[in-house]
């Protein structure tokens, strides 16, 4: 089993203090306490056990928690343990096929540090790095500001993802109202799927995000409770819109079995009115085209009219005609 | 980018004292706390960063609050800050081709000023002014109630827009009960669309108004609240509306569907009753036109009856009037 | 604009003590607050403003409910001002084309006093009046109790609308599974129609009857508000049916739709069998009706048969008794 | 009217101490405080008003009471008294069409005595009257214990109910899922229908029960509310299965809708088949049956031909195959 | 009736004690309370009433807990009985058939004792075991991390069986998106029936984790409690996939009801291109089979014609010509 590649940051209120990549795990201190700088160590890719049992032994970290790091189905979770504030997040992000894949984000927070485990191929949290490194906003608040960071960047993601689905279900839209295809079908349910995905993470999501913005002042200080629920505020509008989303998308197959239906009605039409049509003629020319021995006078005379030929053509348009009338008044034409 | 219109309107208890339109952001003045009139600052169009700055500098604004005027998909939102009571209002307004753009309103509500922000094109509050010139009610309190007349104005445009969805239903309803077209169907989708987009906009309104009409007394005065409870009726007014426009635009499907059902099976049967008619007509034509050598006595015999025509003639009648007592009594006819 | 017109009825424990109809506004008098008799004014049809300006000088209504007495879409609702209880209920009657209207009925109720007002064109308190005429009940309370009479009257036209739309769903539900028709679809969408605005009408209705059962004592004793329980008690027994007739005609539509799907599949098979049956007869008679040469001892030799036409008459009777069996073993028949 | 039969039932620690029927409700009388045996009495049938009334001047039932008895449309409710408990619950029967009809119970508890009222047609109870004679459970405690034992009666009633309903949803689903035909469409309307019926009845009754079950002590003593919690968990059971039954009633008629639409698609499958086949056969025979004059060797030369039989023949038969391997190739065969 | 195979395991922090199968219930002995060490008494299949009476006698279990165990239908329920905490859980597990039945657990958590009973077939609970054969976890806690144990077990079994649903809603997926079939309807069915069970059994189980996890401390303690958390954690997890696999499976069925529809419309335009181009053709052959008598110049001239036959063939080529411009345009082709 790969080991998980762990970075230091350590940052103050002057930038960027420690930096290091490819760390091994036993080589991870603690801070002090009174400590003034902040560390962040994150691991990128599912770490070994080892790994974590060797964190484990420097930060304290909770063999429960431990145990939802390596769940492969974990839900959005918070849970305050006596040494940190254990935070599961989730996101979603596509792989190179288009398929919808969960990322996993666990979260150890600290006095003055921050583990980081993200179990998904790339690093989300660059944006942040690069903010700290620039001696952004993050320097200027302790570690719980660093929560509220990453927390942004996956309910950012979110977004990201909501505008691509809003972009598909557009483009849909046209394609359903215009001439609704045999494929639509199954990008409605394609759509529908990555939705119901989309919902069952962001719920609890919400939950986690309101729970550290109420949380009661022992991790996360009042300012970054303040940020924090400008995070919830926008975890509340992807939660909004995925639901949107949803009823645009039942709408959409509403509206496409109503145009396949249609449809089909059209096509109905179509061949009755031919059958209707054609039906009787070709009776009329089996009539005359049988063989009955015209000898008797009362055996098909009209085969000897002079005009017989004309009489059947115009008996033939009165029909056609009288049928075009009928189909009209039934506004089928 | 072009810089966002400020307007001012200075008022008190006799009227305006002072209204300024193409303010530049770095002219405006905080008025004195003890001031007894009350200035309103308003902002049409998006502004500039620099005009918002500006305006920041002088009021002291939030950095939050800042953000969420730009952030393109911002919620109804209240947000109660030291100085100021920032609340967002979003209304829905038609363009030239009839689609519906979401308009959102900012609001700072201090101590005696207001500053609105309204990134729409057409300007929302000239009523409000217009009653202000006329030392209307809104002369005789202080800028809570201010805040409540914009609510008010913006509330006031969800019932316009809701008659015009329920004329949109109630034509709808009748094309579908008497011919249900093609059109039709995209007619309800886009009913049903919309509809999803206005209550998506007016549930987070909703709380909005029932956060202010139970403030606890910071900004917002008894009696103001009182107005405000008012507004909040309108707005549940409102919601009920949409729920039942929802509803009944549901029901317009489903009666839409069926009526396609209904219509198919018209189609079908009309198809049926020709094939079964003519059908066996047919295969008897062609029975009598097989050219069957008749020197042999055995083959097709009635093709010499002095009365071969009017057998097969009368044989048809039988089969036909046979045909139509069967629909009859399937009550296909 | 046409006047209210205005009743008065003054009664206490002995009965009616003053009855006057057509009374102007100006002419009312509100009683002494130790009055021990009750003073009911109604009314009829909706008033003109000045006749209200007249009666608020009188009682001391308050604005904002004077403004919700003019407004066209007003919810039930309740509203407590210093002077006055304020009540809005609605209720559903039916005009002479079997429309179904709201009509409102808004009721202030003093100490010992009571207005309402009813912009509807029948007067459905008649039954109240008449019981005060007989010294009846409502004689031995105060004007609390009467505001109960009127409720309690208002929630039971609600019963006699959910009989009538009860039998309606009933007759469908015969109709439907009976022989589900053309106009079933059509009558399916008008008991949906007016069920969603029952609904819409009874579940805020709730609410308010809910508010006065639960009133603090202010305005309604201990006794009216255990009379104003049982009417509760009715309201929610409205609520019950009209979500069990919702979920009935869903279940009715859901019927309909199948049996359309059936009708349709039985018509179809019908054409289907009847083809089946038929075009193999006629290529049959098509192909000894072709006009080969048959010099050439090769060409149609069936023709010189002695025994031909019943050879093929025994080959049309195989092909029809084969389609037959197969039809009765894809139980088609 | 035909009056209420009365029986009375007066029991203690050792069993029956008085046992009556069709006794006079003016010979009824209230049992001392102080007793320590339980009166029970029971009216079977929907007594007559001077009934209730005899018994209400014994008693002292409340007016209000006594009108929920007569009401026609009561919801299971609970009522506190001063002097007693007074409860109302329903039940579901079938008469011998199989019909699901409502019963009601209203039941009156005192301290020492029960008046239980039933206007249905069979006699709930008898099995509570047998514990009773046979000095079982019901004796060792007082009035509330047999309220208790009565609810439970009822509650079980639900049991068997459901268990009917179970057995013809699962028939219904075997004869849906194997060959769906005309009759199950009515069937899964009926049984929603009930399924709807039995909802509302129950959804009132238990919180009817759970009200019970929270008892402030005054009428139930703890003992009896641990009984009671149980009879509330068997309500919650009840519940919890009309529920699963919905939905897999809306599931039958899903599948069923889904079998009628596939069976449809069969048929219409055959019908092109056929029609795909045929007529192009048909058009071949009807060219070569056309009578052009053969004199000009371009008029239909392929009748001279000296195998021209077997060419057409051929023809015919490659145009078979051609179909048959499209068809296949399709996946319509 | 057979009894149920008792077994004994008593250990204490050094693991296993004692350990005993096919005890008889009547050799059971309750542990003194001051006992350090954990007796966990499991009963494997359903208990004959004599071996719970003998239980009852030795541990005082409550009457109305042992009707639970004996009930059929059970819901998951939790009791705090005086001297246990009674708990009821149900799990699914499948037969040969793969029909899903549903087994019950019964557990009484007394001081140092923990009695289980399982009414399936197999046992479910041999892992624990063979933790506390092997001093793991179980043995360093009390009777409440057994019971802890013995819920995690059947939270866990949950997972498993999830699994197997979301592996067949995936190939059902893969099928219908494909090519929707004739099974694939019934499969939904079952699926979507399954859901409902799994649904009705994990809802009220969650409820109980919950309670168990707020227990107020009288037999669980707060490590315990911390455990409990993990396991509801789960238990909400099962919730959340069960509520996703609901509606998948109903997306699924409206994608298939859709193809469904999509694909009769292709057959239906197959149908309609094949009869309309063949009619029309076979209408020209019927006109010169007819047998008119050519000696009057005006009938059927086109016979005589010396290239007639190449006519008529190129009138039918501009026909077929035609019709196929004309699908095109429909875009039916």
């Amino acid at each position: 089993m790969p080991l998980a590649c762990i970075s230091l940051l350590r940052y103050g209120k002057n930038g960027v203090i420690e930096e290091q990549r490819g760390l091994a795990a036993h080589d991870c201190r603690a801070p002090a306490a009174s400590a003034a700088d902040v560390i962040w160590l994150h691991l990128q890719g599912l770490p070994a056990p080892e790994q974590l049992q060797a964190l484990s032994a420097v930060f304290g970290l909770h063999p429960l928690a431990l145990e939802d790091v390596f769940h492969r189905e974990t839900r959005s979770k918070i849970e305050a343990y006596e040494a940190q504030q254990f935070v599961v997040l989730n996101y979603l992000h596509q792989d190179q096929t288009g398929k919808f894949n969960t990322g996993l984000v666990s979260i150890f927070l600290g006095k003055n540090y921050l583990i980081s485990i993200n179990d998904g191929p790339g690093d989300l949290f660059e944006p942040v790095r690069r903010r700290i490194r620039n001696t952004g906003k993050p320097c200027e608040h302790g570690a719980d500001y660093l929560l509220y960071a990453l927390a942004d960047v996956i309910v950012d993601s979110g977004f990201s993802l909501l505008e691509e689905l809003g972009d598909q279900i557009e483009a849909l839209e046209n394609e359903i109202l215009d001439n609704p295809g045999h494929e639509a079908r199954n990008k409605i349910h394609c759509i529908k799927r990555e939705l119901v995905q989309v919902r069952r993470i962001w719920w609890p999501q919400r939950e986690v995000i309101a729970a550290l913005m109420r949380d009661d002042g022992h991790f996360l200080s009042d300012i970054t409770r303040l940020y924090m629920r400008d995070c919830y505020d926008h975890c509340v509008i992807v939660i909004d819109f995925v639901e949107t989303y949803r009823e645009m998308a039942s709408n959409l197959l509403d509206t496409y079995l109503s145009a396949v239906s249609q449809r089909m009605n059209d096509v109905m039409k179509a061949l009755t009115i031919i059958a209707t049509i054609f039906l009787p003629l070709m009776f009329l020319t089996g009539l005359y085209g049988m063989n009955f021995d015209t000898e008797s006078p009362w055996n098909l005379p009209e085969l000897h009219w002079r005009f017989g030929y004309f009489y059947v053509l115009s008996v033939m348009a009165v029909v056609v005609i009288g049928m075009l009338i009928y189909f009209r008044r039934k506004r089928w034409l």
